[in-house]
């Protein structure tokens, strides 16, 4: 078992919330972090140098759409993701598991593996752990996720206990199958929305090792104050020297209460996906540009804000660009919410360092309620 | 009369090309120059800093467009089209007449102006010279045009003396109807597909008096040959101290074509449409992205090309963005295809300084050859 990349600065005194840094092949992330969405080799509508400028440190690609398009042989004779789409900075790849499950009819799990079908042409494909394993190898992803199960919510017990032990075993291959590349490698703690198997999981998965440790199967369905519990049931059973991200979360809120609770790490289309519907998150609250409360706004979508399209645009100009579809509100709409994510991990990471996170919290929820 | 905002440099001994300058509100041109198109207050997928890295000296609003949506009194609120937009170099609107001539059946032209149903919700609207001017004086462009009226191709010589004589009586209401506002008018030189009638009309506006003057209906369906005749035919006819636009054109070739004959001015949404459409322009021809062989073309679009697009990404991975229809194709391709035009620009007005124009026109078709 090799050291943990992950190093502990500071831990707040009131909460679990805590300060840390993360490792990688391509440089060392600040945490608590947010990890823009990738997913087919470019985060939607944004270059990398616009990344760069709202200081995201880390982005996410999924497996399983480049694994379809372009495909892994492309992307590795290019040297890997990083020289395919010109980021040069970390970039975690999930394992595919999620997205094939989205899939629902079309695919089907067995020991080996998972069976589905392409959501493009239909085409027959199959993703074993070793598959999964080989692919991010292939994407060189500093981060690579192991392929798990993953179940519809709600879930019989039993079904949760089924999918949680080959969840286990598929993790244990995924290990064993892993090149000396210099790529982390983090588990999957699965086990529904059951205090115990989350704990029982996170043993197994502690047992193999793994270079990180994900929160999975989580923001499936259920309700804001399950998903804390859950996070509270698993993040105790984790080891506090090794990092913690819970996968595909969440709201500004949802960040702000996973930190609170010992999370590091983020990802979610949230930002990105409502930029491109015209929802924009602000200091005070969201702002739906469509409007017709905008239509003469000469304000910055938040004066608050310091991101590109909040120091050129107006509010009435990107609900005009809106109004017509304009590709250009696609762009300053996603630098706006990005920045937005990652301004508020960057003030989370600011409060913890001065023990003030608990403080910082409150103070989140008193200005949102200022609108 | 006021004197010309043109200052001709020079002019090449073996054609008609030439090099001058035109003075407006927001900066001083360099011809001859490309107009990028900025239809509804944004070139479609770009921001203004990359219009800027781009070397992009002026840009085209279409009046008819932002009179619809969002209409000129909100534009007017914010100062102008230049504040609204974030958008400090020059900007010329045209006047709206070649769209609401587009609109076919759903305008009706008069001696008073054009009466005409938006494309948007069908609502009857009613545009006069007078109104044009004023629209495009509460953008606050640094380029007028003359609400002109357009004729089909073909159209017979009774049609297009009528059409002429109205766009006369139309650009004398223009000129009338204008403020001091610092703003240059344009006057459209109209007749159709017949040289006499082009001379009359040209004469006809230079008597009236503008600030420049342009060449209107051609690249309406007629023939690259007849439309080179047509701009042979009606530039002896202009002042040589003025300005000469040919609107709405064109390729590559019709740009070279232009100047050889000594027009100062385009603009044209092949460059912005073909890149969303993924043609590209290159120094040896059009790459159709889509294409199979660029699958894994680990190569620049254009080697010779130093824009973003070609100093970051491979055809492969470009190639890779228009099949998945991701938003970052088009900002890619549309930052790569402006570039083209622009320095292409660049180019001929480098040669004309030279005086070696007609050697870069033989250079420019040799290389297109090569592929």
């Amino acid at each position: 078992m090799t050291a943990s990349p992950f190093t502990l600065h500071s831990k707040s005194t009131d909460c679990a919330a805590r300060r840390g840094e993360l490792k990688t092949l391509h440089g060392t992330i600040q945490t608590p972090i947010f990890m823009p969405v990738g997913t087919q080799a470019t985060v939607k509508s944004v270059t990398p140098e616009n990344l760069k400028e709202m200081n995201a440190q880390i982005i996410l690609g999924n497996t399983y759409h480049l694994f379809i398009r372009p495909g892994q042989e492309l992307i590795r004779s290019f040297g890997g993701l990083h020289n395919f789409m010109n980021w040069d900075r970390p970039i975690l790849t999930d394992s595919g598991g999620f997205q094939i499950f989205s899939l629902k009819e079309l695919a089907k799990i067995t020991e080996e593996g998972a069976a589905f079908r392409s959501h493009l042409d239909g085409a027959k494909l199959f993703l074993s752990p070793e598959d999964a394993i080989e692919v991010q190898e292939s994407l060189g992803s500093d981060i690579m996720m192991c392929l798990d199960t993953c179940i519809p919510y709600p879930a019989t017990r039993e079904e949760t206990i089924k999918s949680t032990d080959l969840t286990s075993r598929w993790a244990q291959r995924c290990r064993k199958a892993q090149n000396d590349t210099g790529q982390l490698l983090f588990g999957i703690v699965q086990g529904g929305m059951h205090h115990d198997l989350r704990k029982a999981h996170a043993e197994a998965l502690i047992d193999i090792g793994f270079d990180g440790y994900a929160i999975g199967g989580l923001s499936v369905g259920e309700d804001k104050a399950m998903m804390q519990d859950m996070t509270e049931a698993t993040i105790p059973h984790l080891p506090e020297d090794y990092s913690r991200y819970l996968m595909g979360v969440g709201t500004p809120e949802d960040l702000v209460e996973g930190v609170y609770r010992g999370v590091d790490m983020f990802d979610c289309v949230m930002p990105t996906r409502n930029a491109r519907n015209g929802t924009l998150f602000t200091s005070t609250g969201k702002v739906v540009i469509k409007n017709a409360k905008y239509r003469d706004d000469k304000r910055p979508l938040d004066p608050n804000c310091n991101c590109y399209t909040c120091r050129n645009y107006s509010r009435a100009y990107l609900r005009h660009l809106f109004q017509c579809r304009e590709i250009l509100c696609y762009h300053l709409n996603t630098i706006h919410n990005l920045h937005y994510y990652l301004h508020l991990m960057a003030e989370m990471r600011e409060a913890i360092e001065k023990d003030s996170f608990s403080t910082f919290r409150n103070d989140f929820y008193g200005r949102l309620e200022t609108e």
